[in-house]
């Protein structure tokens, strides 16, 4: 019998159709032709064809826009937002629109052209991390923008149009609306019950151990109850904090070493699948630290989503979360 | 410079990213390999393939589940949710779940394999709007069901898994999460200025006559204020109605034709793109009369959703509405 769950946090429910089940190994991967080395425009010694650097990792002595660098950040050269300009809010009749005011940056991770998440090793993901960290503090200070948000497409089918490692960043004038539904879904439970509801799923999570993937003394990495798609993986900090760019060392640390992992698991169990990293962390300048909670989503790119589940927002997923936890679990590279 | 637009029914914010902008023929359309007929479960003569029958239109005389139809509706080989049982709803310490009661038929729109919306006569495509109606009303009877979505996925890239011309309905225990969101933003503008909102757009889209690509005493066919893809149009019936399935035959024949006429502009102006076409009704026995106004929205699928996207809510958007409806107007087939 197929299930109906709720997701806690939104309210959005989602249908595990175990009759429409797929074994790990029956989904087809679509891959894209690999980019040519020669003409990628991250790779070192090509720095320019990027816009010029706006952070860098180098060794001292390395001169900026020059190769040597160990992470470089640089704006979009397509950019969806433009730094420069008044926001300009306007009403059209019914309808409001503001000036695309906003930051959109590209965090080329490594020199290296073929690694990824599961090769990299611990400390170069920790960089990245921190990169992220680095460019969102520096964002917050800009009284124009409302929220960041840090992503990563690995694969063709996944949105990436490069090979090489990279990550971007899109600071937004707006918290953007899945974003707000997840603080309304928390506030409310906190207005509730006085605890944060990321807490508390933590706490069931872990004494329920049906669906987590793998955990350590700082974070925990999930398959989430009302999963929307095969696979789809929750890393959340035990210890409560609102803000992915405020949040300790230790779990950054912890975090590398996990997604490391999760994605040699992924690659072991699934055939390494192209993915997108979304990195959820709070509005800038807005009172959420009580009950929001920073975490990071990582979907693996299965299954077709066809315009029915995005266009509904109501998902079919033909995996149960706890299935995909047992099967990564399992998976250990 | 890059525009953020909200939409004013759901309050979803967009970027009309124009940098970014293709040219209509800039677009690629992923192909895939067509099915052969001989083994399309949908053909005549192939009817033994599908589960029985639950709805044709056959000339007098022919035989259920045998050659001769017109138009067959089948329950789905692996379906979503299933009709039979109790919904048994329970909690799980924070989350909630309920037995997947529902339904999922598919409609076989025509005997012939390799007709679309553009080559199929419109009194074809009204036969096929009065099935959906036929199916809507009598699973409306069912007291456990409180919605029904029926779409349609054409080519493979918009998750259609067989090219015979088809579309499905599911019908659910619960409203899913869109549809929730538009009636409340529905309601909420109802209840501030006691006018339908879907009114007020149509109204204020005819003034002002930059986004519609086509009109008619019953109908109007527009890119919305707020489109998250590239040449998204939603067609909604002049006169106020809540419900689909009540709607009046002129405005079937009405939809009939603009449907046919928006995909052969789209065959024409975008090389015959993949596409999805949602019917957002009312949900069952819930008071929303006044005030929802049901539509169909056709959303072409020209580009990769990347899960930046649905991961956020918030679309990038490279083609500007105006420049949509422009280029569809142009293209009279």
């Amino acid at each position: 019998m197929p299930e109906l769950r709720r997701d806690p946090l939104t309210g959005r429910w989602v249908a595990i159709a175990t009759e429409r089940r797929k074994r790990p190994n029956d989904f087809r991967v679509e891959r894209m032709a690999a980019d040519p080395v020669e003409q990628c425009p991250f790779c070192p010694g090509h720095e320019d064809m990027t816009p010029p650097e706006i952070f860098a990792l180098r060794p001292e002595g390395s001169v900026p826009n020059g190769p040597g660098w160990n992470l470089r950040v640089v704006p979009n050269r397509f950019p969806a937002l433009r730094v420069e300009g008044a926001l300009d809010r306007q009403g059209h009749g019914l309808f409001d629109r503001m000036n695309g005011i906003g930051a959109h940056e590209v965090i080329i991770e490594t020199p290296e052209h073929a690694a990824d998440l599961a090769s990299m090793d611990e400390h170069v993901i920790v960089q990245v991390l921190a990169a992220w960290r680095e460019r969102m503090l520096d964002l917050e200070r800009d009284q124009r923008l409302r929220y960041v948000i840090v992503f990563k497409n690995q694969g063709g089918t996944a949105g990436a149009t490069l090979d090489h490692p990279h990550s971007q960043l899109i600071a937004l004038p707006i918290v953007p609306d899945i974003a707000r539904r997840e603080i309304d879904g928390a506030r409310k439970h906190y207005a509730d019950h006085e605890r944060c509801i990321f807490c508390d799923i933590i706490r069931q999570e872990i004494a329920e151990a049906q669906r987590v993937i793998a955990e350590d003394q700082n974070l925990v990495a999930l398959a989430p109850w009302a999963s929307r798609l095969p696979f789809e993986t929750w890393f959340l900090p035990r210890h409560h904090g609102a803000q992915f760019e405020e949040a300790p060392r230790s779990e950054y640390e912890s975090l590398a070493r996990m997604l490391k992992g999760t994605v040699a698991r992924m690659n072991k169990a699934l055939a390494s699948p192209p993915f997108n990293l979304i990195v959820h962390t709070a509005p800038f300048a807005e009172e959420v630290g009580p009950f929001y909670h920073w975490h990071v989503e990582l979907m693996p790119k299965l299954s077709r989503v066809a315009g029915f589940e995005w266009g509904t927002g109501f998902y079919i997923n033909p995996t149960s979360p706890e299935e995909a936890a047992q099967v990564l679990r399992a998976a250990a590279p």
